[in-house]
């Protein structure tokens, strides 16, 4: 497959096409484009145009384009159509993708947009995703899926199955339910294509299978789905009825997206931006964590001028102030990322006692070897065993604190509910500079004798 | 679904069951529980009991667990099994998975246990597989998949299709080969549903069929998978024959690996560590970027030793050198985060230039939003309005150069085919605190005029 490449050349062409107007053209480079690429060129277009190309197509393949273009161009693009022309790109979706355009609406948009749609039975099943709060379970779920009654025989269950699969873009699993729509089990494909048409429902299913309920974080339905390897899982209310169904590319969506928010918590940007957002959006993300920082430093200052007295006869530690805070910032750093990662992947066993342990240990060997090598660096350099000592003491027990410190708030924000990866990057960083810089100081105090 | 939790007091009945050799009971007990839960608490015996557990159950519920269990775990427990053992799980696996184990094998036993395979045809196909690179579709593969000849008919089709299904755990799409193996088409078992059984699968199957080829990334393969929402893709070899089968859950793991190796290189950890690993097996992954942190902080006091002669006079400015560089690290590690997370999603378009522009124009709005507030600050507390305006420029200056360092780098090393992701982190903020200081003290001694 030759991968689809978006190139500068073929966005001039469709926006020399769209100013020409020549559709006939247009239809004919766009038929051959998948939805996924197309939703890449009209990212790249001003919203006249693609508002255009959203005309121009049918609704079969402009209501896919609009699940994958960016959240921004999608809201401007819906503000430039009818409440009718919406609903029909809403009527060609799938329940999930639906829901999510409709909830994107003001709200006296969506009851405009969901009383124009079409197919009446679909209307309500999105009204009721609707209800469901984006990263739960409902709010993953889809409600196209097969099920039969446990109460029918294979024959009934094949025509009924065949109609529904109509339907249904991915068949996984036969969901079985009984006469009131409590789960009871499922039936495989595998099992379906080998097994003799005759049998009855109620003695072919297999009663284990896997469920979240609705109200299960989207978080943790990731978790399960990757953990048990499963392409599928049905998804049931409080009275145990099957309401949907969660498939696995929602859940890659799931996990891209965490994964992406703690990188970004980690690098000190906030909300969910990309690096082609406007300055403002990118600001708005970024100034925070930057302040954050600069009262740190402020912070730093004042640690400083406390210890004002050392300056005349030790200017030399004042030099290795910028590294003894880069090193508690980076060990802070390593360590909590280390732990926010484990508390992502469910590997974090045992007591926080020992793992404090662990992580001194670790930070008093790593500590101590680059001790060693500083110590013998400023000794050569500056001929002062005193303050060599000082920096190198000092640059020891740094490390340690910064590695508690980096190692205990992941943990403890964990425990008290707060996601631990806030506690990775600029916050931690910048109180380790601070912690850092006033140990050091303290510390060399103590050995220097001033 | 009430979630498996893995619990101090299951291991010590595990661990006492294995110790007074109570297999009944302990059969019972793991009976009910799944293979990769199982894979957890494994996970924390020690070898003994581990070993114990996998001769215990059948070789049908361990040769999963085997692929769950962790990387050093199941080589410490291959160690102390016969090859004959180990052929026997490898014979339960499916082709990818069993590649998989067999590639971790020294070399001597790999050739035993292949040859030790009761299937010959299974064994062909993985040491097939044995023959591509980890990161690449053939890597990530499985022989096992669904296919028919173009010329057969429905009839026929439907029953060697029931042949292969019962080989396949899951079936996703099937393949249509000509008699040279060649991949023409697919069907999809909704088609299969929904058809008539007397149809020829000539005139049957769908021609537009996305591939890759085996020699492709596996990084690229997620991303065709994912953009596309594809659950399986067929891979085929450079004569364009039909050699393999990639599944979604592999992909999952991908993504999965692909993002927790650029956060632990963003928050200064090589090689892939977790919490749980040994002391030893952490100070490898974090000490050489601390011994970089600490390169840095020499460099930073070797160029503030430059700078001595303003200390008597303009103490204040070397108070400021922490914030400087804290500000410095920041501002980088928030450019490179963003770089290095578009170019991993594709979306970084457009030239090199506009983009440094662009930082700039960002790095100067936050720079001079933040210098603004330093300024105020500094000159409330120091009265001295030169020093408060050369640490306020110089900030702005620091900034709008931290934010181009950071953007540059990934984008270079990008484009020389170096992944961007080691240029976040501690690389970047050492650079960073060095460029930072240097400026600083630059632009502080013009404006100062000493």
């Amino acid at each position: 497959m030759i991968p689809f490449k978006l190139s500068d050349e073929l966005i001039e062409q469709v926006e020399k096409l769209i100013e020409i107007k020549n559709d006939a053209v247009l239809l004919e480079l766009l038929e051959e484009i998948h939805y996924a690429d197309i939703a890449e060129i009209i990212d790249e277009l001003n919203l006249e145009e693609a508002t255009y190309i959203i005309k121009l197509l049918d609704s079969e393949k402009t209501s896919d384009i609009l699940t994958e273009v960016d959240d921004d161009v999608r809201e401007k693009i819906l503000e430039n159509l009818s409440a009718k022309e919406i609903a029909e790109e809403i009527d060609e979706l799938d329940t999930d993708d639906a829901a999510d355009i409709i909830s994107e609406l003001p709200e006296e948009r969506k009851q405009e947009v969901i009383f124009e749609l079409e197919d009446r039975e679909h209307a309500k099943e999105i009204v009721e995703l609707l209800r469901y709060d984006e990263d739960t379970a409902g709010g993953l779920m889809a409600k196209e899926l097969v099920k039969v009654n446990e109460n029918w025989n294979v024959l009934t269950c094949v025509k009924e199955m065949r109609k529904q699969a109509e339907e249904v873009s991915r068949v996984h699993s036969i969901y079985v339910v009984d006469d009131d729509d409590i789960l009871k089990g499922r039936l495989s494909l595998k099992d379906l294509l080998t097994t003799s048409t005759r049998t009855h429902i109620k003695e072919l299913y297999i009663p284990k299978v896997d469920y979240v309920s609705v109200g299960e974080k989207a978080e943790d339905v990731a978790k399960i789905m990757s953990k048990y390897d499963l392409e599928a899982i049905p998804v049931v209310d409080e009275m145990h009825r099957l309401v949907g169904r969660i498939t696995i590319d929602d859940i890659v969506d799931v996990i891209r997206e965490e994964a992406e928010k703690d990188y970004q918590l980690a690098a000190g940007i906030t909300q969910d931006v990309e690096a082609d957002d406007s300055i403002w959006q990118l600001t708005r993300a970024r100034l925070p964590w930057l302040f954050l920082g600069l009262l740190g430093g402020i912070g730093a200052a004042a640690i400083m001028e406390g210890f004002e007295e050392m300056i005349s006869k030790y200017a030399i530690l004042f030099f290795f102030t910028p590294l003894i805070a880069a090193m508690a910032g980076n060990v802070g750093v390593q360590s909590s990322a280390i732990i926010v990662q484990g508390l992502a992947n469910d590997d974090i066993k045992g007591s926080i006692k020992n793992r404090l342990i662990k992580e001194m240990l670790l930070a008093m060997l790593n500590g101590i070897i680059l001790a060693i090598i500083l110590l013998i660096v400023v000794y050569f350099w500056k001929d002062d065993i005193n303050a060599a000592l000082a920096i190198s003491v000092s640059l020891v027990i740094v490390i340690i604190v910064a590695g508690i410190i980096g190692t205990f708030i992941p943990l403890f924000l964990d425990k008290r509910g707060i996601d631990p990866a806030i506690a990775t990057g600029p916050f931690i960083t910048t109180s380790n500079d601070i912690f850092g810089i006033l140990i050091y100081f303290m510390i060399a105090k103590l050995i220097i004798g001033i």
